[in-house]
């Protein structure tokens, strides 16, 4: 059976969101159906409203609906430390962890060969021209610990190297509450080099 | 950390809807942010086409977008037997099974003393009334197997008794691919009591 076409519609619009299969936009559908007229306006606002306000930091590109954002223009902020994430929700995992207090820089992506994304399109230019400008004591590149996100870091390293601002990296070692007997062997190769004196 | 405004009210009207939880609906969100404007409009349009133009079916109360329903209109649909369900999304699951040639009377819910949900509040009634205009020759009921589904059941056929149509009820027992052993003993009871001649 088809249903009514605007239903259909909406259930097809909704698989195109992550994770969300053909049940889940089923249920969704008939959430919104039933649910209130005002309750359904409110998330078709909610949606526009996302993509007409939420723009790039013209500084670090992070999402903001003020430029500069609010991390880059708060004078308590430390704009001598550079955190280097890939994505924008990436600042907001670090932020909720209340301890950074340096700035931000998105690359928007990271290098992946395969699927095409080199150097150019990534915001890396825009990383040196920053700490170009002076007064960069550190660069901590906190890409993913996988392998785009450590070939990524490697090569920040390379571009920032002539110039004299430390580069570091994020640790990598086995996370807190997991079990020694259940890391991969690269986690644990990373967690004996990565030692630290106690 | 607060992120852009818009950004938090879309998460906030995303966690909204069933089974989203904090994560999922930032996920979401942020999937939405990084789409292009054209398909966060068309997510937009088709929240609020589903709520302006999906209505209820004068005759089953299934929801469509023409009065009355596909099902309900079309001349090859058995108008003899009646199919009653809880909700509208009932009716799209036996539809895809594709055996039922009759129609439907959706109850827009189920009896539930604990929630305030009284017979006045359901479509019997209605049903009531179709079947006393006559012509109907069996009123399966098709609520779910739980409390209140068998109740609503009990009290549809105490309520057509008087009419002269036979009322079924949907069987009861083992799922196909159920196993005995894992089977509950209200299951096990009704397959037993449900059974047929082979």
């Amino acid at each position: 059976m088809k249903g009514p076409k605007s239903l259909d519609e909406l259930t097809e619009t909704l698989q195109e969101l992550p994770g969300v299969g053909r049940k889940t936009a089923e249920r969704l559908a008939f959430h919104i159906l039933k649910s209130p007229a005002k309750n359904a306006k409110k998330l078709s606002d909610a949606i526009i409203a996302v993509k007409e306000k939420v723009a790039l930091c013209s500084v670090c590109f992070s999402i903001t609906e003020s430029d500069p954002c609010g991390i880059c223009a708060d004078p308590e902020r430390d704009k001598s430390i550079i955190c280097v994430v890939e994505e924008p929700h990436d600042v907001y995992s670090i932020e909720k962890v209340g301890d950074f207090r340096g700035v931000y820089h998105v690359l928007m992506g990271v290098l992946s060969p395969l699927e095409g994304i080199g150097p150019e399109e990534l915001k890396i230019t825009e990383l040196a021209a920053r700490v170009k400008q002076g007064g960069v004591k550190e660069v901590i590149v906190a890409t993913n610990p996988n392998m785009e996100g450590e070939a990524t870091a490697m090569y920040i390293s390379k571009t920032l190297a002539p110039m004299e601002t430390m580069v570091t990296r994020i640790a990598r070692g086995l996370p807190m509450g997991g079990d020694l007997e259940y890391a991969d062997e690269m986690t644990l190769s990373k967690a004996l080099s990565g030692r630290m004196k106690i």
